[in-house]
């Protein structure tokens, strides 16, 4: 049977470390559904649709799917029955909400298991807050997101 | 002389940790005043009454007295005459701001002293923001907070 | 050549940890930049004007300069050539987001550097924030600020 | 091909919350190695042997396979030619050094990855350190080891 | 009934932060036991006579207890029928520490419960091997411990 | 008046990671002094000797002073008349002791100032024991050491 990974996050923008642990995830899962949440409550910068885009355009792989969805992400895992989730680490200041959550995850559905992988080092100061806001003041991206992460932060802010 | 306790806080909801934390400290009190916070700018899903009414709901001990006050902590202590605040531990992320909240109060009024009892484990990822976000999104939240307060979050959300 | 360093902050309002901070980095450097920032989306509490007079009513020194700046930090220390920057540490709460900002930094521009101090013991729970809420809620705040930032919260908040 | 992965540990003995990470490895891997390091230079209370059939005696899967190993973990596994390591986390504490093994790992064989999996909530304060101490002082250590490894325990330190 | 609490440690030595943990315990508890671990393992800079002489030369409450232990907290704990423990909290860094051993007593004795004070801010960095460590090394340890205690350490290194 | 700065460790042995604080800080301080801990108490890999003639075998600054000191870090401080201690942070698990050596040496010698540089982000997991364990065991420390220091480091494990 092969062995499916759901990674999470809201990618407003999906960043190279945000790549970085899919890429690396593939060394471990047969395929990885990477989730793009539809937040209602929380603004983004871009709408659901571009962010689903933004993964798509860097991720070649045909091992990865790349979809939204709505509400838990254990509903989400349990309507796809693919129980693995994938988080990256960076830092310590990570560590306790990645902990509550994933405490939390499992107390609503047993069979949800939580894999942490560490971002690659020279991504570990890397955010996509970090980055809006380096994109917003015009500083400079190159090698935080792929080249068309960075014309759509471009157009957005400076367009 | 009775001692006589403090416990602080939004309650919004009130979560069976917080519970836990009134429940212990009535081993080491003669008396806890269970304070909720009237907080004029930060909006909060229940109103004032209704925060106090969970808090009454789920503590039947006549050693419990729950009220609600506005205004800095250390004053309401002042007003009391009551000085041992009571506080509840989860993880290293509450850390530094209780202590940065214990020695901003010591500095306003030298003679509170603060004192920290850990959540239980099985509590230790439950906290208020998690518990409205679970309701929201039809998360099971059964065994986080009493009946009372369920019922409350499902009128609230899916009324 | 003299030894110049830029502390950047919003300063809304300047605590004494800050002159702290600043009094203690007039020990290695020859010049201190006091660079306050104009964020144009969070809301401050006091004007960038304000907020500069504050620092200049603070510092008498000659060799502090104040000054308002926009836009990235980075952007700031190249036109003013001036590439060391000074930071305060208070606590490990701080740690990761500083950790975080310097690399970004030097990832932006290798030529800036940040130095950190820790600020004094007695300030270690002081922050602009903690102020603003004592002085709303009439708490005491003195020795906290000066007594010219004390004035200003008074008239802002219930003059 | 078969997914497998490599969770190494002294073992000094092998703990419920070792096993716990186990188990739920097994979810995710074909097979499991479990390598028992033998350290030359730290005097361990159980001798190599002893620690390989204590992890023997908890596990019955045929899918896990304990053997001991001298030297870094990245020889190890590149010997074995595994290179997904299994690492649980329990707490804040071990992130730091655990980050540092992580880096210092790829730093050696860019091809190892570390799986973080965190313990379960329940084993969340026990080490073998922790067992070593209470079984020593007679302490309690049900639910903490199991039968065989207590009986060990019991030998060493009371028989 | 008297509420009683029991600060225990190894006290090598007795430190000013230490005694601002007993003196403010007394607000909240009617007697407070100030047990001093007998170690067998961990060599001690001074025997459990001087360190039991150290703590009661500091403290002359007649509401304090001063007396020496062997085996486990828990098991003391039970036999003096005494089930508040008293912990000081410096730092971020005790805290996962703290943390381990609260949860490991409450294990062992449901009836056990932690309870936590933060030290004065002047002690935070007070430790009593920092002490060891400047009396050693002749550096100025006033206001860290007591006359009687400078005057042991003096002895001892410098006698 | 030139500014000086002394930068103290065991260096047993320099590592890449000390180089680059060395180095960095040479753009803030005129001349700075490498102070090698003797340390009576704690055995060395390699003697004060070996340890002095490695930092000197990697920096060829004549702006850098290098030579061994015993006893507390602020005497060395007071008999240079140099106050500007500079450290390395590397991780939050650095925090808390540099933060409590900092306070404890401000108490010893109020004009001591600490003043913190991040390491670079390529050495953050490097330590001299990390060096140490690596090279007793053949791992590769290419990159992390100067071929000087890997050749002692050789003749030393493997000579």
């Amino acid at each position: 049977m092969a062995l499916q990974g759901i990674y999470a996050g809201s990618f407003d923008p999906f960043t190279n470390g945000h790549l970085d642990i899919v890429t690396r995830s593939l060394n471990m899962f047969d395929t990885v559904t990477v989730g793009v949440i539809q937040n209602i409550e929380k603004q983004s910068l871009f709408s659901l649709q571009e962010r689903i885009d933004m993964v798509r355009q860097s991720i070649t792989s045909d091992k990865v799917e790349v979809e939204g969805f709505q509400g838990l992400l254990v509903d989400y895992a349990r309507q796809k029955n693919v129980f693995n989730i994938i988080r990256g680490l960076r830092a310590v200041s990570d560590f306790d909400y990645e902990f509550q959550m994933s405490l939390t995850n499992r107390a609503q559905e047993p069979k949800v298991d939580t894999i942490f992988l560490m971002t690659d080092q020279k991504y570990s100061y890397l955010s996509s807050s970090i980055v809006r806001q380096l994109a917003k003041l015009n500083g400079n991206i190159e090698g935080m997101v792929s080249p068309y992460v960075a014309q759509k932060l471009k157009e957005t802010f400076h367009g």
